[in-house]
């Protein structure tokens, strides 16, 4: 196991009717901000129990953020939050306004230069944000319990990430039974992108850290078995409630201490969103078939032990193993319904040309080796077509 | 799923060489109090490499605080607090020093009256407490991770335990290199310790938790791995790893959400060290056979499930396969060379009675239905004569 230093501060407050709890987090007579997606908070309910909880707060919203988070639109909260000295932001939403969020409560402190430097100078380090919790209305990110944020900007199609402590959620409001109005499409997303998450973290090298294995498994063979009987049964508490508390399990940070992880596959993914606008968990079904194909020496062991312990394969050669996981993988992102091709999307040379151009002008060396360059980006994007 | 509200602020520095990490957690121009147990930190390391980190700091030692800590120790160390002005405590030890520290660092801030009312009475509810880091020398009790202290009344051979989040540690150091030297016992009774803390969030009756179902079978097939191995192999640093990483997760709280908790064997176990001072984890694996015996109906689906997903048994029928169940627990006490009848300790008749005498006194149901009264107590221990 490799050294680490770790620490996830996050209160959960889990379980139906558990947003009434906020008011007992966030100090009275604070100046708060709600901010919000498309209005979908508006059908399920969820907007009614907020507006109920902050009865004699003084609070104000802000919506229209949308998937894929524009910086162009986090830049006006910015704006909004600077004028009205809001003191506390609220996210109500899935991982895109969770993300947005974050990046405005960094920019909103932020006093060096440009606030886009938080996304694109890795030199920087965030010094202060103002405080937010949220209330998650999408399983799928993990956004709700830890410290990533990735901003879109649409002007150049760049989409790029940032991390930093200071922008840990104080609290996240878990209630399973808003999920059940998801479209299906969204619960899809939402369990690959958690089963990727997992992935990430896991499907490296060995380095003996057994716990973090099994852990990861624990999460893997969760969303296998919840995610199909959501599709079925959209509102099944249980299922609804076990693929919630997985999928924040999926990206807490918890399950990387002391291990290597990837990340190549979010890499390449992000660029099919950045120039296409596929959605991001349907443009990692896409790629990383692909990454386990082309990596699949390196990645042996663990795409082995993810064979045995996860979908419970038994072969008669390691070759044969290794092909079966890696098919176990795409039939399950087509038992969720997802595709998992290119030509699914009518995309072929002119996008894995455009995308491996886009990784050699970076200089990018993705993966846990950082042996993931441009050539290969193209040798994994060719077996997608 | 239950609802629940839960956080673990506790920042971890795991791997060998990270005690010199403390000075980046503590303070400069704080005075500190190190406290510690019996001085085999002077013998391993610990105690030069703890001297190292706090050159330049203001720091006083206490030290002596015995295995099951003493009230009557912790209360002269409180007053050394005050003499001293202390204003930041670093526990060096395993969970009895840790448990110490957290009762310590409550009772030097405590202005209502007696201290030992923060054990004895209920209704006490903890305002303040001195800050604390620790440095983990045992892996056992989870102390490092959690909110719970033990701590008996020599006087009169009270076994009380509390609980808050204002003793969370600010940080723990897990270098699992500082284990290789500890006694057999002690590596044996840390992993029993470990093991029976997840029974106990775990064997009780489903609630569709799965990813706490897979999450606490994957701490228990860890601790059944490796605990042998370490008793065999005590400089594997993997192995200590491991195993100091599993006990952690068994009690630092994120297994119990959400799901119900027993805590009966661990109840009637501090008796038997209160009244004869046998060692915490050999009392838990003398009782906790005993209660899956005589609460099997009630924890039918669950003891099922241990012993298909841990201990991957078979059997022809349900009875049979609980029968296997138990004996699979009693014997992986065994392989950690730890005795599991009370006649191994000249135990017999008398203490039963006097053990469920006292439980009959206080009054206390036990377990999760709050249905193990002193007969059902009884039964237990008569089993396990």
């Amino acid at each position: 196991m490799n050294n680490f230093a770790f620490v996830n501060p996050v209160k959960i407050l889990f379980g139906k009717g558990m947003i009434s709890e906020i008011t007992k987090e966030i100090p009275l007579q604070t100046n708060i901000l709600v901010i919000y997606g498309g209005g979908s908070i508006k059908k399920n309910g969820v907007y009614e129990q907020v507006t109920n909880a902050l009865k004699g707060y003084q609070w104000f919203e802000f919506s229209g953020i949308e998937p894929n988070p524009h910086y162009e639109t986090c830049m006006r909260a910015v704006e909004f939050i600077k004028q009205k000295n809001i003191e506390y932001v609220l996210a109500v939403g899935g991982g895109s306004v969770i993300d947005a969020t974050k990046f405005i409560v960094a920019a909103s402190c932020f006093d060096e230069g440009d606030p886009w430097r938080i996304l694109a100078d890795p030199t920087v380090v965030i010094k202060k944000a103002l405080p937010f919790g949220t209330i998650l209305t999408i399983s799928a990110t993990g956004s709700e319990m830890n410290t990533y944020s990735v901003i879109t900007k649409n002007e150049t199609q760049e989409k790029l990430s940032f991390s930093s402590p200071i922008v840990y959620p104080k609290f996240s409001v878990l209630d399973p039974s808003v999920t059940y109005s998801l479209p299906p499409v969204q619960t899809s997303n939402g369990v690959i992108d958690a089963f990727v998450h997992v992935i990430e973290q896991y499907l490296t090298y060995p380095v003996n850290g057994l716990l973090q294995d099994f852990m990861s498994e624990s999460i893997l063979k969760t969303l296998i078995i919840e995610g199909p009987k959501a599709l079925k049964d959209p509102k099944n508490y249980d299922v609804r409630a076990n693929l919630m508390w997985a999928s924040t399990w999926a990206l807490n940070g918890w399950i990387a201490c002391g291990v290597p992880q990837d990340w190549s596959t979010h890499m390449i993914g992000h660029e099919l969103t950045a120039f296409y606008e596929i959605d991001h968990a349907q443009t990692l079904a896409i790629v990383l078939p692909g990454v386990m194909e082309v990596l699949k020496e390196e990645k042996k062991d663990k795409i082995l032990r993810l064979g045995r312990e996860v979908f419970s394969l038994q072969a008669d050669s390691i070759d044969e193993l290794i092909k079966d996981t890696i098919s176990a993988v795409e039939s399950f992102f087509h038992s969720m319904n997802c595709k998992t091709r290119l030509s699914d999307y009518n995309l072929g040379e002119e996008a894995i040309n455009r995308i491996s151009e886009r990784i050699e002008k970076r200089g990018w060396q993705l993966g846990e080796h950082q042996n993931i360059k441009s050539q290969e980006v193209k040798k994994i994007l060719e077996l997608r077509k």
